[in-house]
């Protein structure tokens, strides 16, 4: 059992779930604020354990503890930028390492903030379908197509790489360029790549890194994408101290089997056990 | 054309066709019992045909011949164990080899039986994303979690291979351990994996095995399996004499296009053509 | 912006792309007649942009010109074959390349036939799950498990290379060999494979080639295919000046999510680029 | 249970099942050949009973046998109408009632055939969409839009009348004048309608007549429908001897969850209990 | 809004909602223990408000609290009917009307029994498709086809009246006799009827009492049934006290656009509304 | 054959249908952009004919013409409000009716904005499940939530019926008494209600006013709504001069079989009869 916690009974050897229902941002289509829920739904569904592939038990332990929801909308004002960030924050000042859950990939830069203000030095590994550098979109500065450019603006992430990208147009080569992000994209991806950082890393999963096969149940489906079993493997295998990491972009509407919900919670359990090792 | 047969009509060099239409000790979602119908279905659909890749034809001999389903309620019982295990036995004493199909993973437990007490130093090929070794489920010690167990404890088999594996808890790597299980999990998975087996060799295939990506029609999703391709190759690589197999698992409630059942067909032709060289 | 053009306005530099919505020659399900308008949706929907993997933006040029359909019944004569080649044949007169989308493979005939008139020595790659080689179907000589046969019977293909086959049976076999085609298939298939051609090279790409964890939405679902990624790195290798192009059997009935077709947009784009080099 | 049954066991209390696998003639989306195994499926799923509406248990009787599919391309001409005449001809000889299931409606053709040639006097109740009165389709004389043209043509039948037409043209709408056809189209229907019969009834039930919300398993969507229950009543309360019927259109490929085969499976019982009765 | 609460935080005026997660009694197809999870999501998704079609709005009261979900294997033992009982009975014994969501119809039987033990003379309005009065089904007495026979041996019910009846058995009309069941099926139910009843009335409401086109997302299709509209009719206009209820069988698993969920939602909103007046 | 036009080849008597691809303003889920090719698509689909129930064959006249889609954002600024207006008004400057298909609700506000300027005393018939009268949304005053309050804010519309209304809370209650809008909602809602109107009538079809069973493909599933058949009588019934219309809120996201698709394709044939008259 995944035990339920308050923030407050965190402590520094815990891993702590956050979910973050929010689609505000989305371009496209909404749906990942209903992907916390789903989750969740997945890892207790019955139809898995929560058996890591390296045998780590998620559920055999107590230090992992499901936080609930960040109140996205807490303040009521436009933007809740500020409350992810302050959910996150509150979750980390007690030592404990954070694994959010769900929302589109606007929600990764207040939650890669949180973690460059505690941590010197981040790095970041990303792995998604698209760079996310755009400078502006439509809906804005925060857009999910976005945050990238944000994190790297901040001028707290020592390194940003990019895993699993096929989208990049002028514009975002630019950007890229302009930040000095390591893409490595799925022309030169190889299976055995083995990224390795000095010091701590935080891993932003985007689910649509993965080919539609395997995660159909994304907003933006960009065929020729990773496998899950690459994206388990590179889990495992990258060198570097994990300290924090997100799931995003899990969007139910696309999803009636619960496929990609599963997926999802299969590296919940993957990003956990290498969390508690 | 693949002729319907009844079992009186059998012989030696025939290959068998049976159902199996039991989901009767599923742990989580039935349907199963349906999965005969739908391979049969998928087999004779018209939108593809009965060649294997190495050219066999299964519509041009007269030796493949469908025996329609074992009536597993037929004895009105609780428990239809000895009902799958007597309908094996009865065909398998004609001198045909026996490709079972549909049911849960539950049936491979009186299949593997029959064929045990038939061929001395059995060997199985077993292919799954769970190691089925469960000593108890809630749903009593012939749970389709269990059916290894089961084997095991009958003395009869040599050797057990799983390939596939990625669900291994503490539990089941004690039992896998106790029993001498021979597990090949997905992180040790290469494709070019040979097993050699001395002697008969029965092969169960869970269509969980595959990754949900290439057999979504399963109870139970867990990403990072197998692709389609990996296993037809194993089928053609292995070394030793295939004496009887079975395709479990496939769940028509979930299969609503049906590439589940046609992924089973396919299994149906390359484990076929095997047994016909 | 990919723009609208009338034949007329199209350029020896340009690219024009020409949807085939005919799907009368299907021998098991209707569908692909609705190909052209879906894979023009997935192009222009927003969840992706129009910038290929290596950089080329089919939306930052004016060569990309979309032609309309072909008014495959415009002769209202029960065969729509020949309208078909004088809808390619008046675009390749511009000078302009072809991109044909859409239509089940029966459209290839007239396709390539158009192509070989007017390129001396023309090369066939061919990627699909079937050869395609039947001299008869059912419903005829037309049917679209034929026009490869009736592609070679016209002496105008110096080379035939068939990728991706998984269905040959004995009479396929027959014709292969009578035609001098070299078939890859899935057993032969190295994903390093580098097809050379000496000449200009027409790509006939049926989506069953993929597996169909990948293009789910076709009408014949032949598992144990090519990944999406294995196509495009195909696309981008092979040695020869590529002419002309299809992309066919794209099945809207079978893409409820519209992944397929995104898949089709997808390849649209890697093959205009290359066509843009 | 409803037994199965070779055709020389029938007798004349009889109520006998056959399936019409034959999609042949279906002008827009093939699939109803696949409906008779999806409707016995329905029928024997565990999900549901055998007994009608009225307390009529077709599964407590020894009446009601099921004489598998008729081979509709026995004879291996282009033409499968004579096999399904032969089929139905061959039941009806033993003095058994007939209730075919599946195939597309131009089916309706051959079996009304044969049962007018038994009975003299005979009237038509039609439950459709569409009038299904076109001398010609595209795909010739037989098409699934003009089995009532060739049915009226043959003089035989004494009263054609159809229900819940909502798609009449002008000329359907002369077809339909010259023939003599009583039309109750859905502007006209109203739901106590009690159509009154003197002598034999053959009914003619096109799943299509029903709105898709009732019965989205069909190839032609016409919204504006009856409603499952409205057909149900009219089958128990029209007037006559009722002395064959089929129940077609049913295509599984847009039935993924199979609930208008249910629906189909629901109308054999309660056809089927009207015939017991 | 609807609140969060203890069951301690309970009042007399207070209406709260209870999950019931449990399918273990299902003979056919799992699925309903998902269902609180779905059912909260659908009324919470910002599809929709929290307004009764009376201008009651659920979220505008404090009055109504969700008291979370019954854990239904708490006492660990084989049968959690125990544990659903204490759960209903700790909410009542606050003074508290409860709204119990989500599980098979087995669940309704402690529900009832709950409710039963606190209100002499209790009538029951049960709408389904299945009177649900067995004497014992294959997977015991406590199968969710038993429990309105288990509800009347108590003999604490002064009535049961069954509305949407469309598959009554010899079996269960004799059980239907036996009890002095009132049954409405569907050939006697008229849209004006309007259930008067003496004194406290329970409602349990399985969603197949609706037509499978409005209620897709249920283990059991049954075509012919009710309307959407003709429900939420009756549940405005019987007579009697309302003092508790169950919305039972939705089954996530064919629910995969939340349809069913949302008409499960809907009933919330106008049994709740009927609660508050 | 319903020609496609340009708007100055419009003359009076013509009927203009026009796309709307916008969803910018939908509150919970985009997709309605989609709705244009998708409604087109199934009018022309081959499995339907263009025959309204009343006989009028839309496709034998020459006054329907397609004019395409209006450009939303041809002005690149942020809000397409003016670009609808602009659009519509060019169109009914020819002296043609229109007819608009798409968008979300939100569209309605300027194309009703249109009508009213070149119509004294406009009247408006709504179908809807939401009055869609909010003063304001969280994404702003043009919100798809809102736009009848924006329309009667004008002045310019004489009366607003709306029919179908079943999710009236207290703050659109408020504006309705302000607008004196008459609410007919589904308590008061009679299949046999004929409104009358005198002078200029718009019709603005929202397909949420229909029950989520017959038009499952929309983003707000309220259940207990319209049937088709209710709706298509209604369109033939209601007394005054119809002069404009549009079908909004499809959304192609959630019609994977293009059920309501259908349906939207349906309503053009009984709105346009209706206008050819």
């Amino acid at each position: 059992m995944i035990t339920h916690a308050q923030v407050e009974d965190l402590g520094p050897d815990d891993l702590a779930l956050m979910g973050v229902p929010l689609d505000l941002h989305s371009s496209f289509l909404q749906g990942p604020a209903f992907a916390p829920t789903r989750i969740r739904e997945a890892l207790h569904s019955g139809a898995a354990n929560l058996t890591a592939e390296d045998g780590t038990d998620l559920g055999m332990t107590d230090r992992v503890k499901d936080t609930g929801d960040v109140d996205v909308f807490e303040q009521r004002g436009p933007e809740p930028i500020a409350a992810i960030e302050a959910g996150a924050g509150s979750r980390l000042d007690t030592g404990a390492r954070l694994l959010s859950l769900g929302g589109d990939h606007s929600v990764s830069f207040p939650l890669i903030k949180a973690h460059a203000d505690r941590h010197d030095g981040l790095n970041v590994l990303h792995i998604d379908a698209h760079p996310d550098l755009y400078d502006q979109q439509d809906i804005g500065p925060l857009g999910h197509g976005c945050p990238f450019a944000r994190v790297m603006e901040t001028g707290q992430v020592k390194r940003l790489m990019q895993v699993g990208i096929r989208t990049m147009n002028a514009h975002q080569r630019e950007q890229a360029e302009r930040f000095g992000v390591e893409v490595v994209d799925m022309h030169g991806w190889r299976a055995d790549l083995t990224p390795e950082f000095d010091g701590p890393v935080y891993l932003s999963l985007d689910l649509d890194g993965l080919d539609p096969a395997f995660a159909p149940g994304v907003s933006h489906h960009e065929p020729g994408g990773l496998s899950t079993r690459e994206v388990i493997d590179l889990i495992a295998r990258f060198k570097g101290q994990l300290v924090g990491a997100d799931i995003v972009e899990l969007n139910p509407h696309r999803d009636p089997y619960g496929i990609t919900a599963m997926v999802a919670a299969k590296f919940v359990k993957e990003i956990g056990a290498r969390f508690l090792r």
